[in-house]
């Protein structure tokens, strides 16, 4: 625990997410929920199948299966477009989950090659896919694009590169871990964007805010084959309903409030780049999260959030993380919290930063 | 949903288990927990790390590591360990669960072949160990074998293998499943009996009663691998609260309680034994489950023991499985609700059992 972290805690008014991951917030979900409910088992039951089934609908897919999480779920999804195809081999961002925080289960369990396209500092474009100079089984989308802060590609983008995989035969997977979250940019409910692709997963615990969990959506046969695969990976519990009854609960709870964390994000991001050496990625959130870079070293940073916490009553960032010797970043993720945080406090805070960042600069 | 399965939830005495899976489960265990308490991220935090060391020191390990499923922590030993000999080859019972209920993840996932040792009707003996004509990395002993009854070898074959396997350098995994079940039976803590191991798994629901999850136990080397092995199963899930504090409330509660089902389940068998064409294996149990055979097809004992639910208000089993076309059985597991039985009730049903064994006897 570093000062920065402790001083964010502490403070009365956080600025990102839903509030701190306690326990209260299984306890909340399964407040009012019957004791006499019966789980499912291994897979089987009426309250997986029942929230299944309306996460199938909301996708507009034929079928749906929960699962403990979305590295398990996605790397299976390569296997079965991988086994169908013939060919272990599937192309994403370099900066895709399954390339950076998975310690490479794809190639360690599976052993599939991953082909990247665009670059580190953008999304993938529709000449990133038409130019590939392998064959792939598969191509994955994650819209947005979380390490570089939450960018998306245009709308026309996504039919262009949907037509063209059918084209060619190359299964389309959608990485929608933050799916809810860009729909009030993209002016679409979540069927007209996964009509896009033949495979689709997405998190309860970024803008949904639950405990832990995903859904993977696809027709039916896909996904009959993955719950073969989620038992080879242990991931077909006897039982889930922890993860499932509280993902409905707080789907219910936040689905309608991802175009207000939309608009406040667009509102931070334009506070954040009024302060001086002070700029957001994207400039103009395309979703309820962004990136904030600092023209000032991690551990400067680290010092002026602990004093806006302190004299300004705000944490803007728990942490911070270093780009590079002169450069330093966090990013901001809009949930509940935000609406509660009072005008005046939030604009306090962001003279402290700016005056803190003119200081330092002409410090340095 | 058939004829047997609603009539034994239906009627008021259960003999098996510690009642129906309902989310009541989850409530009690955190009716009592402060809602403050913080989630850990990704294995770190002080309430899982507080229940690992727990976990590790009732195991008598260097560490121990909670996996939301047994399916994934076996599967991630057998790799650790078949990496470490350079071997892909590991050996187990026929009807070990890798075997049998994994949708062969340990090959599909991990290229790792089995040889079976012993047969499907007697446990694995010190013979079955030297005798292997082929290397392995690994031997696997699940105690007690749970396919055929809950059966124990000896202690002192368990001392023999280990000592074998130490000199011949193959690595010993327990699947204590139902580890603390057969305490009782040996007269010996957990930490004496996996002493024997290298590496140890422990389920919580099973005797324990927990909702789900499990414990790896070893030195400290490979429990930091299995750390990575869970990431690219997909198990390293963000919280896995939900599991492992029901299954520290479920452990506090029952630990104490495994003598008492032991005695229960002996006794138990014995009331079975003393019907006509009703044998159980072992004959007397070795822990708190054992299997119940009759010389009567499953659809004739599906009527029986649905009679007995309705007249004699006693459930013993919502189910039965083929053996052949004239033997069924079905696996009885010792639980809380044994307790709460009245005697005379199961007196009632067992005459109930025992005269319908003769009359459809006298019938074929």
């Amino acid at each position: 625990m570093n000062r920065l972290q402790d001083a964010y805690k502490e403070t009365p008014f956080q600025v990102n997410g839903h509030g701190p991951r306690k326990i209260q917030v299984l306890k909340e979900a399964f407040e009012n929920l019957d004791g006499q409910l019966e789980s499912e088992m291994y897979g089987k039951g009426k309250l997986i199948e029942d929230f299944q089934e309306k996460m199938a609908s909301v996708l507009g897919k034929e079928a749906a299966v929960f699962f403990p999480s979305g590295t398990m779920a996605q790397q299976i999804t390569m296997r079965i477009w991988c086994d169908e195809k013939g060919l272990k081999k599937v192309a994403y961002h370099p900066l895709c989950h399954l390339e950076v925080h998975e310690e490479d289960g794809l190639k360690e369990l599976h052993q599939i090659e991953s082909v990247l396209l665009a670059d580190k500092t953008r999304v993938i474009e529709f000449e990133d896919v038409t130019g590939m100079k392998e064959e792939v089984a598969c191509v994955l989308l994650e819209l947005p694009q979380r390490e570089i802060g939450g960018l998306l590609p245009d709308y026309q983008t996504l039919e262009a590169i949907s037509a063209y995989c059918k084209e060619k035969g190359i299964m389309l997977h959608l990485d929608g871990a933050r799916l809810f979250e860009i729909l009030p940019y993209y002016e679409k409910n979540a069927a007209e964007i996964c009509s896009f692709f033949d495979s689709v997963y997405i998190s309860f615990y970024k803008g949904i805010g639950g405990i832990a969990g995903a859904v993977l959506a696809g027709d039916n046969d896909f996904i009959e084959k993955s719950k073969v695969w989620k038992r080879r990976h242990g991931g077909d519990l006897i039982s889930l309903y922890p993860y499932y009854l509280s993902a409905d609960y707080y789907f219910e709870k936040r689905i309608g409030k991802m175009k207000q964390y939309y608009e406040e994000a667009k509102e931070l991001a334009g506070f954040y780049n009024q302060c001086y050496g002070v700029s957001t990625k994207p400039e103009v959130p395309v979703s309820n999260m962004f990136h904030v870079h600092f023209d000032a070293p991690k551990e400067v940073m680290e010092l002026i959030l602990t004093e806006i916490c302190k004299d300004a009553d705000v944490g803007l960032s728990s942490y911070v993380r270093e780009v590079t010797e002169t450069i330093s970043y966090f990013e901001v993720s809009i949930g509940d919290l935000y609406e509660k945080l009072p005008h005046e406090k939030l604009t306090d805070a962001f003279k402290l930063l700016d005056a803190r960042m003119r200081a330092n600069s002409d410090k340095t």
